[in-house]
């Protein structure tokens, strides 16, 4: 039972009670809000592992389209708060986030007291930390778990939730959360679930630019796919170069082995990279790559690179001029 | 026999029958121009394998101090030509190898036909290619094998050499280098060596900024030692986070563990990302990153930290303001 | 009268005659708030004028200083609102606007309908126009009017002030702003005098950097002092290069040539072009060599320069290596 | 007499004489080698004011067109180099110049002693160096003299000529020179032209790209033309915002007037900023904003740019994203 150490000062025996009743009665239906392209496969992992869930999404298509799986739809959070102690939110962003838990219709406008509200958006950790201290508020716990895999592992249960919150909590969030991921990671106090992905995102973001860098160098230099084999059994390896190779030809299954589809979009790690710059900026962190790197997927934005995957950058540097 | 397949228009007759008497005769006196301090155990383990070694080096000194070790010491490149149908050079930059070439003791003056030179210094691929063309008028093979590794590498035996010239001869190069080093490579064409050394080490410089500045934010963060682990097992994983870390105490055994001494100077990492910076410009190929990474070295070369280790860079972005 | 027309939806008629009786009693008090290195020269120029002053600062000492000057002093923003219908802010950041304008005591709590409110501080221009929506719902007229030119400027009454509002109350602005600056520039709606101050403070930054890095580059060519000569006739001549150079000896009466002392201190050009990294990331809009002139800045307030005068990046870019 | 200060070692007595010749007969025929977009117009100058021309291209079409001028055609430079003893040379780049000056048939296989040989190509200040020595070996004087204003200023006279060499020669050449120039600057020893020039370059590169970002950034916060008319009067102005403003509708007669058609084309601009790259890695001097100019002009190449005007980089950096 060290999981009954709480250090919530407020609320504090009607917590403790509520932690028991949540965790004993483990497939009571679970609360899913935002049910866009990852929110949708997520929450049908959910029902596949045997869990009720009630849902709500903005837009009817796509409460309709989720409708047809077994859930239960209601007209906004607050109505999703009242029926589920257990709730996952995934927004686009920080507005989103803001308007879904604390707007008129908001989760926290009727959530129970001791709920457990795990939102897996990706925003800015000192948003997130708000959102906990106003959860608190209301008697509630909120914890960060935004994830990292794409489409692909939501659909195929595989994502990597980077949790952030109180530590006794993490064993109720990772229940629900190995239902749809592959790897869930304890990463510290509410806001460094967010701050893990951003700083991962960050140097995925550097590490594919370099890697397109210098496997266009080493094409130019006659090197061909010499390069890719070399770089990974040295030290300029990385996971942009040795599983999801920029340069056509080098591997298969990876978005540059099909005209950069599918994947992890630019436009999508550009929104990453400005959340790492915004956060840089507040922390007073230097980080002239990430900077540039931001600065590179937002000039790719309008170029025709914003819907392929961000592994594209190769291509974007690789045009050849015409002399 | 396949290795008799030769391709040299010229001097061809000549050419195959000292590639046999080359290859029979393996334990026959190799030449080892570069004694300092790469030079200098690599010649000693190429003593160590057997091989008798004829040497030279430009400082006195270091001749002196190889001395001891058993090698035939000699006066110029062009007396260890005589001596010698195998030469293994190693020195600091492209001025070196173009007078220890072509210089008027230079090896050229008196290198015997069908002998085989191999050029482990890391120079520009231009550079080597005028080489290789400079040794084939008169009839010798040339082929570029920079390393990667280091001092402690060398010592043990360990190095990484990146090889490039006529395939029929890496057989031969081979034969010795692996004396040296643990990972020999064919990389095509000559040049193709040096290429490789320059897009690795250019990739390396990247991602090792990239996980300063990301580790950097995390810490800033308030996650500690935790994003390493989640880098780790995420797509920002790569050789600078997980087997290099920069962070002090994030792993043993590395230059952040020990205040960033030994392992690869910033000065050195600098001039190989001005060989790539050339590369780059010389063949019109973009490198954005690249670039930022260069001149981030170059300014750490002026703030002190010019002979610490290149992971140095941590220390270097991490320094806090006085508020 | 040209003046008078009105657009304001709400509040016209009354809006009307505030104004009209706003602008005939031209030397009725005006509120100051916020008495530091740049508000107390400021609002000792209007006294010189002979505008009565009631001040206040969150810092008794700041109030103390002035109280000798003749001005009245206030217990908070509040108070000061109830005495003066136009008030001048000159505050170091966001938060403190949001505190002086909307917290418990502060202005908007106590304004009286008509008023002009004129902001001098540097902020967000997003949050500038979060404040004019406050003020217009009290009925009162704010207009955001930063300055350019630093403490020197502030004193002898030189300052450039870039005002954004309703373009009726610009002249009311301008009658008060001539007191404390020889430029005075309308800019167009509220929040668009932020934005141009961000823009010229980014180019400027570019600029300054840019500057150095030629200088730097040309001594290092030997050309010492002649490098400025040529710029300044040619294409590359900037107010960086003939009016503020970085370089020592080129030019007196710069900061360069006082050991960088005084004038517009490195951390302050960081917080500005943190500002422009803030609103090019909101507006999707690529600033490259903005980007990066933020990194340097933030790296420099790191490494000593934090309290000089920016030009001083000549300085952090020139100091030579030891070879 | 001043001009016969000498400090040539070498060819001592037979340079001073020569030079007195020289000076003396300054009508004599001048030699013109490079009939190129540039030299083509220079040479005509020459013509204009009186000055028969012996010319030469490795162009027959080049030769052909400038022939029905009135100028008299060679077969080689070092024919051009028997019958002038002043020749300029545009050409576009180190290995022409190499060629043309050291050839089989180059200038110094002929030149009569004491001839004046001004370079005026774009070239690296370290080979303009370089074809010194050979020319002074051959007790010839050579100076770098190269040009800024593009094909109208050629065409009007109107370029600007930075000038590098033995001090006593310069009234010499600036004879010559204002033939084609409005703007004639001694810069020091030989090699300080090329270095004037780069450092000029580099620096317009960065204002102009700093230019295009504050535009931008202004205009996507509503400020339109405003942000010229405030950068123009405050501490952002360089020539690049007053004088060559890359924003269409703000001035007339600039090429963002005319579809960024004439001017100075992206490719040249990046081929001097590839010169001012290679010289600071030469002097390990940090450019990081000149760096990453190079990078941006770089990628615009290869994007529809190259024969735009340098200034077209506000409309690469403009394009807006299709959300």
């Amino acid at each position: 039972m060290a999981s009954l150490l709480v250090r919530y000062p407020s609320a504090l025996r009607a917590h403790v009670t509520l932690v028991c009743s949540r965790t004993m009665a483990s497939k009571t239906p679970v609360g899913f809000i935002g049910l866009g392209n990852m929110g949708n496969p997520m929450a049908k992992n959910l029902l596949k592992h045997g869990y009720p869930v009630i849902a709500y999404d903005v837009f009817p298509n796509a409460c309709k389209e989720f409708q047809d799986s077994g859930a239960q739809l209601m007209e906004s959070p607050a109505d999703v708060a009242e029926r589920a102690d257990r709730i996952i939110t995934m927004l686009p962003s920080s507005p989103n986030a803001v308007e879904v838990y604390t707007g008129q219709s908001g989760i926290l406008k009727k959530v129970k007291k001791g709920s457990l509200l795990i939102d897996s958006s990706t925003i800015d950790p000192a948003m997130s930390k708000e959102l906990a201290k106003a959860a608190e508020k209301m008697g509630a716990v909120f914890m960060d778990a935004p994830v990292s895999g794409g489409v692909g592992a939501a659909r195929a249960g595989n994502l990597t939730f980077m949790v952030g919150g109180v530590e006794q909590e993490f064993a109720a969030a990772k229940e629900l959360l190995t239902c749809m991921g592959s790897n869930v990671v304890y990463c510290g106090e509410v806001g460094t679930g967010q701050a893990a992905k951003i700083c991962n995102n960050m140097l995925l973001a550097i590490t594919m630019i370099g890697t397109a860098e210098a496997m266009n160098l080493g094409i130019r230099f006659g090197l061909t796919q010499a390069v890719a084999k070399i770089l990974n059994m040295s030290s300029g390896r990385c996971w942009s170069s040795d599983t999801y190779n920029p340069v056509p030809g080098v591997m298969e299954g990876v978005p540059s082995a099909n005209n950069y589809q599918g994947g992890f979009g630019t436009t999508l790690m550009t929104k990453d990279l400005g959340l790492a710059q915004y956060s840089a900026t507040d922390t007073k962190t230097p980080i002239p790559l990430g900077s540039l790197s931001h600065q590179i997927y937002r000039i790719m934005c309008a170029k025709g690179y914003a819907q392929k995957d961000f592994s594209s950058v190769f291509q974007f540097l690789r045009e050849e001029e015409n002399l």
